[in-house]
């Protein structure tokens, strides 16, 4: 492989330039001819997929039903619920023409699917039987970012799930809003080998819409965090407008209790700053598209060789592993070698004529770099390797979470720790306007208030007043 | 169930009022507030994920990568190969505003991919080493239809595939035509239980850019045929214009060719219109939401049964089954089989203190009402009678298929045959003008021309002259 076709600059130099060379190098995403939109390619595809395949039949476990909702919003939909609309409206896509004539009423692109959906559960659900009411569905949003757009990190369009729930009980959806967000840990973490903190939003920063907002944060090797998943507790703010009522147990009219949660293709972007490295990207083997590539050695002279290595292929899949065998003759092995590592394949398995004498293979972590031979024919050793990557990469991400996390307590403090990509953990009072104040003496602003923070012991770190909750204060993407 | 909550209408009086009420009361979609579209409630989505179930592993399997293309065109892409334009410009949805702000050039909502994936392929393929290239998206697209829609069979936005694939030769394009198209049976005949013809569409009626359109089509109950599917061979009508090039075995430059073929949720239309009966839906047990129901019977007094009920559903789980156990103490037996009718569940279990005591349990057949007992905890048994009843669904539409086609030699008999609710195979000299000339003395239209359609002997039925084909004439959704 050429130096052109690698990746030409550091993480640690241009962590910008290199996540744009990975994401396109390793097919993850391309640039698109419409500005601030991407194709998703079959690297960054297969990933997400294999998010779906985890988690859609955990929900319907839950007793989460797929539906699909149409694209378009009528504008006097979206506007039902003020606070709602007014989050979304500057970012919102208008469809004014079909074919040569204009609309009556101008359609917004949907950039969450809350105002139509309510719109059929005001007609679905009439008792208590009827609830709760678990909805879900698998789609693209537009929001048209006027900010500068990143692939997966922030884009005009992308991919997620949405899920909407309806419950007799505000406890309920409380519980529900809870279950959503311990998934988005779950998938992040065991998926994604992603490191999160669980907490809530401040008010400030909050849905346009919900009571609660709950969120998993990442950090980034620059010190941003990134949020990776959000639950929302949306109270009755959208039964009433909507009017979603029931007939209660008490034989009496109430309005729903909601909650909405979702996760998008944007999770992508973190597993790829996270994992990635100087050569290229490094895939957790469980999302991996190829989990591991077997490149035969001095099989134009050999054809055994070439033999054995379909041989292996096909019993590594009939383990249910994603293999990829690379038959290619008119390059040799090194170019293949930077090539799947600049791919991010987890594992490579060698073969060549003396390993074959041996019956042995030779396995490469790409992660690690680290060699280790086993029996050809061992499945056993090469699941887990692969399990061995997974939990390396979870380890090392928790190791830097550790590292660049601060305790702080004086503003001046806060300042240095942001300088240094760390994030804090801070004392405050609660208040948006001092929330504002310290946002305009240092960069970042909140992450969330962390489930297992524990007391605020002290004042807050803006104004000095008591305290009300610990959060975490980060830049972000 | 009362009344109301039924069918109120025969599917032999008023087919088109049939299949609306059974689409809605079956929750396989209902209306959306944005006029033309509909939602998919989860007993349509579940149809559509299991084609997906089946079909995303037989296209990876074929070397077939998964990405997603951004939802917009720019006017001046979809522009660019002047016959697909033509064919897609009065159904477009165009966006024109993003936020406040009117944009520079409008983008198109996609009615297809054709032109924004083949912007990209001409990046993306350089030499024969990265043909053949196979890409696929699952999405959604628009067509703003202005004739009246229908759940499923027309609607101004739907879910559906696309494939494309680029070759080295129209030879190699041909067969992956016919490889999409030999699948899409499949799906309809093995899953759906719909048998279609296979064949070709006539110059007229084919893709608006292709050279040749394959299509798959099914007869519906009303005599009108439904297209359930298509692919087209591309030919090299958009390498050239989006300038897709390709350094040959031969070091000199070429043209890609190129197919692209889809599927829609248009497919469920044609299920519920051929299986469904008076009583409401019935699915094919293969896509069936819920394959069995258990109806626990006199459990409020022997609470034995719905122990027994409960292991039993956790056995039919077990094997891999979608079964939903029938638990509500409200209502009655009778109510519930009527409900679980209704929605199409194709079988129901039966279990009662008398059963239990005799260790058995009663199968009973959604499509013929047919009663079976058998040993309590038969896994098999469940199995044998929904395989029963895929099949029974399957040589039910053939035999409704085989009846309503008739050969026919003249114009005369034509008319009576498709008023008689059937579809015709005729004679036709493949001349446009000529096909023009019989639709506007006869209802319907060429539909295909069958892969095993024999040949032709005698004159075209419109002009006499010699025939060039025999082609499918019917009235069409």
């Amino acid at each position: 492989m050429s130096e052109e076709l690698g990746i030409t600059v550091k993480k640690d130099e241009d962590i910008s330039e290199w996540y744009q060379q990975v994401v396109l190098k390793a097919k993850l995403a391309d640039y698109s001819p419409v500005k601030g939109t991407i194709i998703i390619r079959w690297q960054g595809m297969a990933v997400w997929e294999a998010i779906r395949n985890f988690w859609d039949p955990a929900m319907k476990e839950h007793g989460v039903e797929n539906h699909y909702f149409p694209l378009f919003i009528p504008e006097s939909l979206l506007k039902r619920e003020a606070e709602h609309f007014e989050g979304f409206t500057p970012e919102v896509a208008w469809v004014t023409m079909a074919g040569e004539t204009p609309l009556d009423e101008r359609l917004a692109i949907r950039p969450t699917s809350e105002t139509i959906m309510y719109e059929m559960f005001s007609k679905w659900v009439k008792s208590y039987r009827d609830l709760p009411l678990r909805v879900n569905q698998w789609c693209n949003v537009v929001r048209w970012e006027t900010k500068m757009t990143k692939p997966f990190l922030r884009g005009r369009e992308f991919l997620w799930h949405e899920g909407h729930t309806a419950h007799e009980t505000r406890e309920e959806a409380e519980e529900e809003m809870r279950w959503a967000i311990e998934w988005y840990r779950r998938i992040s973490e065991e998926l994604l080998a992603v490191p999160v903190v669980v907490g809530r939003k401040t008010e400030s920063d909050k849905f346009a819409g919900a009571d609660i907002t709950m969120a998993i944060e990442a950090l980034m090797p620059d010190g941003k965090a990134l949020q990776m998943g959000t639950s929302h507790l949306l109270g009755q703010n959208f039964s009433k407008p909507f009017e979603i009522r029931f007939l209660g147990r008490d034989e009496k009219n109430h309005f729903v209790w909601q909650t909405s949660w979702g996760i998008s293709t944007r999770m992508l972007g973190g597993m790829v700053l996270l994992h990635g490295d100087d050569r290229g990207m490094v895939f957790p083997p469980r999302v991996a598209p190829i989990q591991a590539v077997i490149i035969p050695i001095g099989f134009e002279k050999v054809p055994e060789v070439l033999e054995k290595a379909r041989e292996l292929k096909a019993l590594l899949e009939g383990e249910g592993l994603r293999i990829r065998l690379d038959e290619r003759k008119e390059y040799t092995p090194g170019f293949k070698f930077n090539e799947w590592e600049l791919m991010g394949v987890p594992l490579r398995i060698e073969l060549g004529p003396r390993d074959l004498k041996e019956g042995k293979m030779v396995l490469v972590r790409r992660n690690s770099g680290e060699k280790s031979s086993a029996e050809f024919s061992d499945t056993g050793a090469v699941k887990d390797a692969l399990e061995g990557i997974q939990q390396d990469l979870l380890n090392s991400a928790r190791e830097l979470m550790k590292e660049r996390t601060a305790e702080v307590e004086e503003l001046e403090e806060l300042k240095e720790v942001l300088e240094e990509r760390k994030w804090a953990i801070i004392n405050h009072c609660g208040r948006e306007e001092c929330e504002r104040e310290i946002e305009a003496k240092v960069t970042g602003g909140p992450r969330v208030i962390p489930e297992e923070g524990g007391e605020p012991s002290g004042g807050c770190i803006g104004c000095g007043k008591k305290a009300a909750y610990r959060v975490y204060w980060a830049r972000s993407y």
